[in-house]
């Protein structure tokens, strides 16, 4: 293909201070161009904007629309603007609208016309759409590691506490002693999920829309195959129209990242909590902590309670992005620049998060006692007594009522269930024999559920083992 | 194991009218059962809780509680309650909270001491864990089936339309011509990803809580693998406490229905709008909409409007129940059992629309005349021309600054493109050439878009025989 | 006016189940009927239809549109109708929609001609928007009503406890002293706000639109403000497109109710922690509470949990408006019909919560001696040190950071500040005289904050009262 | 009250960076300073912090906590702040956290010893909550004169275009004729309503948080009062610990910024839909469009489309912030530290969105003709004539009945109602007249319509001179 013969009509960039193109007869006010530029926040896609660029100069050059030294002017070219942006020299310019302009532009200032060329066949709209998901799956492989870096250090906190017992809670009234590995394996399940939930979401971000460019597809006989493999896409996207307007990806993200802020909800409330002076079975070391401007004596769990809240923004910028995508029509719409700032956001939200959870795992000191003396408040061995004399024959439902009302003595007399003798209990089962106090220890109800999902320390130790292997760095 | 030998201590529903439990001096008041009470909506599990509760049954009778005896007595009570629930005459009480103590009672009614035998080793925690996730497998299956035929029919109509023109719209203002096929395709490109992330979903949905109990497992010899066979279930959940307060299966359903939804709202949109008589692209069959109170002249199209507006509904069931996790501790606690409303009425209404789109798809009549008259308006071939420049060597921003320039001069003369001859056309450019019209037809545009995603009337006949391959019934 | 003198045009029901009006040429399709009718859901607005319809009439009958005969054959027509509906024998039909068809339709049945010339000069679309405003209404003032019977309770309470102390807390860590008194009366003030907010969009929802007709208003003279007078509405609606397309109010509403919840919410989680056995500051009346199926010792506060949890429902009501509007055009669209089931599940859940916790601040029992313990644990006076060095002359940030290292020596030693000896604390500061014990007293602690907004229990019995005034039934 | 007579504990700020206070053993870790840091967003409200402040010392040395050489000190000190911060020379620290503590720490370098008292009987939890209501209140003052200065530019085109008749559409299919005019007004009663709504909001913003200390109240003997008076306040909040830990005015403010964007959503859905090819009613100025990267004839609304997508994110801030308040324990907790970012882009989205509303107004390019021609489609006058049979006698149902026979006849004709001669109409009911073609004129349709709300052109140049009066600037 032979270079521009013609110079009179001039570069669509040269004059956009003065008109968006020569189809306008006024600039666009400035008032507009700050509404609607996103330069300020899509230039963090310039890196992936880069290595879409690139894959696509190369499948031009191999389709035979740019020549061996377009290509080659282009390679230096981009290879120049990433050593401006990584040292901060790059110009960003408002006029130029987002990220793709001010490298395009940039791109010709430094090569000429084969800059020029670079946009044939692809419209900013496939592109754009490119570097959302070359980003995207960059950072799901981030927060997947993170993912299993949590796991892997509340295993490892499970592992040291497979026989230390705590109560265990159901509507915040003791229920059953569980083991504290028990408890934390249960977050490593959930965060277990989410890796889950990562990867699948994956599957539909690792496709390529490149080549659908503005909307219907291009005359050129362009290679969309060759890019995805270039950019190690899985696949690429059946629709050009589907493929400029599909945000599913993004919403679908944000929804996975909701639940991982759901489950640091969680276990932010129980730290919270267990750290509550009348609680007392945690403390948070130091450097987690912050303390108040005016009470001296405070110590509080910042860290928690910050990502606690943090909750509220991605669950926010979930709503954000189905609001955005309600009843658009195709194919691509102006209201679909609003879909990165709340993606950002999500994305360094959540990995800000587990980094510090990580992190955090490793300062929470456990105390063994405060948690053993709850759990002998409260008949949390309740349970055990009734299953003790349905195992002696008695019908669940009425061993269950046989306890509750020995239970009803011992709150109006004060005491536990382990205070009354043998004959006070059989008073209430005559079933009720001389082994039944090892029935009520601690120790005897947790190693009792031993199978699959229980609590009892064999049982954590295996599945606390087994997170470790599937976590291993 | 033995019958029960002393009848002492009652049964603990005999008099839940007067206190909950033994443990209990007071009766529950009346306004606290009717806000607590949830068998007004939950008893639309009562025959996943039978099946449930069987299946626990036969383990129970496998490991040695039951006898055979008592597991016959379960499967004939069992059988009379579904008879009841099926002819409508079963007595659901309020006083007994939910689907579950509602059978369990009328059961033990029925077949006496197995019946209250039958909750041995579970807790209602797990036992509605379970309910719900075979409620729902059951609806994610039915849900699948309908995308597939939603596909089936969008895929039927867009073969007999590859080669219908209509404008390609970006910002609803004319881009360039498409092929109505490929833009029903792009549809059928969406609600496939809507059945991948069903079926991502369904993984998960599909792991048996049954066997943590109340949260702590259980003391009894339980196998809970056999249940997971005899149920279907892929697997079980490896932590108690996870078990019975995990709903993220609930959220992650909700939001692939939000998703559904989503695509629903846009097409929905681009239905209303494409049947508005200033576009009137299609009509709907008269037994798709309804007329006006006061207009007589009036055929509304209902059915797109009310599933838009129904998009608001299922996103906002997402958030309620993102906002009902968010911070609870563990395990169970009463707020969950807010989860279900929202989690049925999402997949009513996501199952009543697509239902009544697959109907629908047959009622659209398309009006190609309306279409090819749109597409004529509005320079949907500028693209084409200023891609023709670029085959003859004009560097692309410099072609599109020359058509820009064109275009600009139509609209002053209020005449498109196709309008102007050979030479008005270069002075805009001299290399424009004497076939520069056969570039300007809509026939050429659509034809020459032949990649892959590309709106190409052969691409789009391949494309829709792939989804009709893939979406036979 | 004269009466029909020509039959032949039938009556536009007459054969509604065949088409929808002569326009039609084939009936709705039974799916369609019952995805789209309403009359399920929006009979409950039946009451309020009939007044409305009643004060269109009278207004007619005032202009000259009906006779007197018209307007007592109505009358007599809908005292019938409503006695039917009272008496459940009012037969709803699904072919007719909606609330309004079946009235109407069943108002002809009875009256003949006179119930065919209601539907003068309006439009369902200013009817139903006249419905919802008049049912919000009353909702709004049951509302009120209840919430003021709340903060009277809560003032009660509040009074009886104007001196019992506990830790107040700040990141669940203790912070200072307060009275119970005090903490209670934060919880009036944001019931407080709520009324407020309700007064405030009382004032919107209390506008007629009923004129606007179907979009454009009526050919017909009406006379708006008498309609307006007759059903206490504080004006009209000024403009036709607006009055029919409008739901701001129903999304006021909603916003206004999910900050009831979110207090609800708050004061929820407080009950549950308080209840907690190791916090033990109150107990619930068992009246209030269930217990588990499976563990015989538990008492479980449903009540609260619940209504904690019911925050989401009306969040995701809230949510589900806001998409609904998002983006419609004018007028009317069939997408409102979606406004009404979580408009009335809001005003639902609020008042069946608000009525449930009015009652259950009556079955509060306060633990005094349990909030006690708890204050003198975690060093809740020393901002007391601090302010007593301030005043004597120290900078604050400087007396700060002594009394941050009297605490920890404390916290090594595992004693409390009020254990030290003066020589002691003299150690950390040398400005403590003999007189510091008094400012480490809880008393002293309380006492000291007595200006507007304080603690004191002199302010707070202050406070109490006024509230009390405020909420005289 | 004396100076300090003893240097031995340190300024708490001194070793800041070693660790928290002195009861701390370790420094807060540099991931958790990021995390926890504010610092970044909320110097935005350094302005208000120091106007706080002013009014705080003024009132210390009100009641003689300060000295009048303290006050000076302060003042002096704060006006060298804000000339710092105003010339971009203020250090920012995120080892200081926040606004606040920068703030008060170069005070302190500055002034000496008066800087560290003036954080006396405050706390960061009252000065924060303080900061926000200033701003806040600010930004509700501009927001109401946007809002007034847009209602102004749209009454103003209404004025311009009383008579200018388009298509009322109601399903987006056509209704009846209205003037544009009285559809501009439709914005203008809903953006009043806004104003309404912030005018409320206001009230509950404006009270004085200040004085409720960190969450009880101070031993001091300060004058809120004063305070509230210097600042402007409408008075001040009750309760100290509702005043730490009450964001209801900014959940309230979101949900009113909520509902100005949904507003603005529907506008912007209609600017997008007028300006799309097939319907023309308007164009938008050059400089409100952008153009394509790759088709040179595009001119795009991206201002509507934009603004329009913009509703989700504000949406997303109103659920963010319900999140973070569902369930939040008293007093103060750090999860609302979340309280501002949301909060802040709330009121940036909404006040440069009105702003350029505001500018576009005037940019609005109506084409009458366009209009004129899709009122004279779609049977606009079916109502007038069904109309015209009521006022002969027939019964409302039976002449709607009547009219939808002579549409249908017509669109199987495909001619317009006026194209039909007397005697064919009368063919659809007897009683039709001569003067029949009279009443199906558009002219005569819009102005039969003159009631309160109604869209003849009388009355709308009525409505707009009423607005245009309220909204003079």
């Amino acid at each position: 293909m032979s270079k521009s013969t013609d110079p009179r009509p001039q570069d669509q960039f040269a004059k956009k201070a003065e008109a968006w193109s020569a189809r306008f007869s006024e600039p666009v006010s400035d008032l507009v161009k700050r509404y609607t530029a996103s330069v300020d926040f899509d230039k963090r896609l310039a890196k992936f904007d880069i290595q879409g660029s690139l894959a696509h100069a190369d499948m031009l050059h191999a389709v035979g629309i740019l020549t061996q030294q377009d290509l080659a002017d282009i390679r230096r070219g981009m290879a120049a603007i990433e050593t401006e942006i990584d040292a901060g020299r790059f110009e960003w310019l408002l006029d130029l609208e987002d990220v793709h302009l001010n490298i395009e532009r940039r791109l010709t200032e430094l090569v000429g016309d084969a800059g020029k060329r670079l946009h044939t066949g692809r419209s900013r709209n496939d592109q754009v759409a490119t570097d959302i998901r070359l980003w995207l799956r960059a950072e799901i492989d981030t927060l997947t590691d993170l993912l299993r870096q949590l796991r892997h250090a509340l295993a490892t906190l499970a592992l040291q506490h497979a026989d230390t017992i705590l109560p265990g809670f159901t509507h915040l009234q003791v229920a059953q002693p569980v083991t504290f590995g028990h408890h934390l394996l249960a977050y490593a399940e959930m965060f277990g999920r989410d890796a889950e939930r990562l990867a699948d979401c994956r599957k539909r971000v690792n496709r390529l829309p490149l080549g659908a460019a503005a909307l219907a597809g291009t005359s050129y006989p362009i290679d969309r195959e060759r890019v995805a493999r270039t950019l190690g896409f899985d696949g690429v996207c059946r629709n050009s129209l589907d493929a400029v307007s599909d945000r599913d990806f993004a919403i679908e993200f944000c929804a996975a990242g909701a639940l991982v802020m759901t489950h640091i909800s969680r276990l932010s409330e129980e730290l919270v909590l267990w750290m509550s002076p009348r609680v007392g079975f945690i403390d948070l070391a130091d450097r987690f902590c912050t303390g108040s401007s005016i009470m001296p004596q405070k110590k509080n769990p910042d860290v928690p309670e910050l990502a606690r809240g943090k909750t509220g923004r991605v669950n926010g910028h979930l709503v954000a992005l189905l609001t955005l995508m309600k009843g658009q029509p195709l194919a691509y719409n102006k209201d679909n620049q609003e879909d990165k700032e709340g993606l950002f956001d999500t994305a360094d939200t959540v990995r800000d998060t587990l980094r510090i959870f990580v992190d955090m795992a490793g300062g929470i000191q456990v105390k063994p006692d405060a948690m053993r003396a709850a759990a002998l408040q409260g008949f949390s061995t309740a349970t055990d007594l009734a299953d003790y004399l349905v195992k002696k024959g008695v019908p669940f439902r009425d061993a269950h009522e046989a306890v509750a009302l020995a239970v009803r003595a011992c709150v109006e007399r004060g005491c536990d269930l382990a205070d009354l003798s043998v004959d006070e209990l059989r008073a209430f089962h005559p079933l009720v024999g001389e082994d039944i106090h090892a029935v009520l220890t601690l120790e005897g109800s947790v190693a009792s559920r031993s199978h699959i999902g229980g609590t009892a320390p064999a049982r954590v130790r295996e599945e606390a083992q087994r997170v470790l292997d599937e976590t291993r760095g």
